[in-house]
């Protein structure tokens, strides 16, 4: 997608840097764009690590290329080492070991390049196999869009003239992925289809990925938002003022039940409530055919209290000159890998003393959500069923 | 209600200084308590429009209290000047123009005065009339707390031991009237009655006075509380850690249906859909008997984007000594009046440049709502009408 005019994708290889890939390290968003180049297992392992990148999709395309760089250190002259290789995997695959496409990614790398004969060529192996993932993922990505597209026309048909307005919760955006996302995909296949959409971007406490990442793609792609605290989505659907409602999800289960980003199953009942469409994009790779009752099956990561009682934000515009105000004027820094977000300061935002409970993630019952729309097309939550694999 | 192990109200007048009377600037809470002395109708005035004070109980005793001010400030060698009387008064309505209950209470002393024979002593009558407001909110929270500790007591009565999770929504406590708070009534009620309790306090973005205020007046009272994104109550419902909501309210209808801090709906919904009770709790002076449909009837103030864009905080503990992390180490500084909490910062915490709306109030319809509960008892909604005025 754009930034500053100009294409960019979360992971990438330069091709005038053939021994290196290149990322978004996303934590200095939206206040700063940092890309960095990854040329080593070990810087591969820490922006996993540190989260430089997040999203499913982003991670496992990270860790594709992570499989590459690996390839080429385990390259000796008696062809490639791979008792080595495989513990670079087990180190790569330590980084986030609930991160189920960091192993997909990783175990598939492994697994063309144990199964290569002898006098095969690693490293091309593993940097086409890389660059197919992020394909893939794309690919994934531009379906789910053309599927979620067909709904957005529908609205817009019965209301010539007006943009279609869209909920969305968290950031299922670009930065998640590769490039285009799930929840926004449909979106931006909108906006290239020439229909006019505002989307109505829920800020997402506690760590406010809609308001830091969401808005800021929004923003650079030039698409209509707004964000609003998360309290204000119900009274925007009881006024009529949403047509639409789309987010991600961190698993679905196969009867259709959504775990996506805390909050999100106070937006379905909304929906509900207000008769709004309430949808649900991913790829099918997110689909965990092993487990069916969201609420009782699926554990609830509980992550620290401070990131509900502090938050981190730019102290005063003049703190990086004039770069505040204007989304035009935040620069790509294409060297940028020794420049931090230096200016952005955490700050104690509620009573001193008092403690807090910050679970991540809930869990969206299949009975509230109108449509799943992955690579494969729409489909209410009953007919997921239809989808599973054989065996 | 104790602060530092001390007893304090919002508005009162100490007895040594008969000339004056006191509040809290709440605007420096939580991470510093400021008492202000206000001696004339011009700082009266300054405090409810720059909002030292802030709360409809709250609003009204300052007001009362103001007119005291008032009386004192036109008393001459030939009595009372009315014409000077009913310019200030009409000074002080100025300031909050939609605050019902400071023209409710600005009135009533007016009436008093006005009508007071011209020998009466109107600076002792003026003051009479401030402390008896100031009783008049506390007797009707207090009553609004022991007819919602019946709610508090059956539950308690299922769960020998355990302590009763109580979900609140916004500042609807002490703070928001002269003591005892309505939506805290029940649980300060149950707390005195020795059932325990734990609160679940939303933050309620974005202004977070559920972070501030909610939870440094439970903090200071001892009662178990633990803070939480609001996107946090429809998960922490759905696995049954919540028995009772309480919120309070800005406006409710004649048919039940409640406007109060925008968020208040979504946890309505999640009550509903979990099968747990939903109240609401105000004194009965925030009915609007004239109107039914709140959806179609109650005008949203549509605030600042900035307060969603942007927020406040401290930036880091070593900014205020050793008083961030101890709720017990914030003094109160009586003398105040000139102690601005200037370490208290604003910060930009979203994309720069993206847009944002803020709608302050939503309005939960009365099908959402088990109980309302007022100075006159608990009532489902559908029984409302039965307690309107005659005429």
């Amino acid at each position: 997608m754009l930034v500053n005019n100009q294409p960019l994708r979360t992971v990438w290889q330069d091709p005038d840097d053939p021994d290196a890939f290149q990322i978004i390290d996303q934590r200095a968003l939206p206040f700063r764009l940092i890309t960095e180049r990854i040329a080593t297992v070990e810087e591969a392992a820490l922006a996993i690590r540190d989260m430089h990148v997040r999203g499913a999709g982003c991670i496992g395309a990270t860790a594709g290329w992570a499989m590459f760089l690996a390839a080429r250190e385990c390259l000796t002259g008696a062809g490639l080492d791979h008792a080595r290789l495989e513990a670079l995997a087990a180190q790569l695959m330590a980084t986030r070991p609930t991160a189920v496409n960091l192993r997909w990614a990783v175990e598939r790398q492994l697994r063309v390049l144990l199964e290569a004969g002898a006098g095969a060529d690693a490293v091309n192996i593993a940097r086409s196999e890389a660059a197919a993932i992020c394909e893939e993922d794309v690919a994934a990505c531009r379906a789910i869009g053309q599927h979620g597209l067909a709904l957005i026309r529908e609205i817009a048909a019965r209301k010539p003239g007006q943009p279609v307005n869209i909920l969305t919760h968290c950031n299922a955006g670009w930065l998640a992925f590769v490039d285009i996302g799930s929840a926004t995909a449909p979106i931006y296949a909108a906006q290239a289809a020439g229909i006019p959409v505002h989307v109505w971007v829920d800020e997402t406490r506690p760590r406010n990925q809609g308001a830091r990442l969401t808005a800021w793609e929004l923003g650079m792609q030039g698409v209509p938002h707004t964000i609003i605290a998360d309290n204000a989505g119900g009274h925007l659907m009881q006024h009529c003022q949403v047509d639409l409602v789309i987010t991600g999800a961190d698993r679905v289960t196969r009867a259709g039940d959504v775990a996506n980003k805390i909050g999100t199953y106070l937006k379905a009942l909304a929906a509900r409530d207000c008769g709004i469409p309430f949808c649900v994009a991913f790829p099918s790779s997110t689909i965990d055919w092993q487990i069916s009752d969201g609420l009782r099956e699926i554990p609830i990561e509980e992550r620290s209290a401070r990131e509900v009682t502090h938050l981190s934000g730019i102290r005063t515009p003049a703190t990086i000159g004039g770069n505040v105000d204007g989304v035009n004027s935040v620069d790509i820094d294409s060297s940028g890998a020794n420049v931090r977000a230096a200016e952005e300061e955490e700050f104690l935002i509620s009573a001193p003393g008092s403690p807090a409970a910050n679970p991540a993630f809930d869990v969206t019952p299949a009975r509230l959500i109108s449509w799943l729309i992955t690579e494969h097309g729409c489909m209410p939550p009953s007919a997921l069923a239809t989808h599973a694999p054989a065996g």
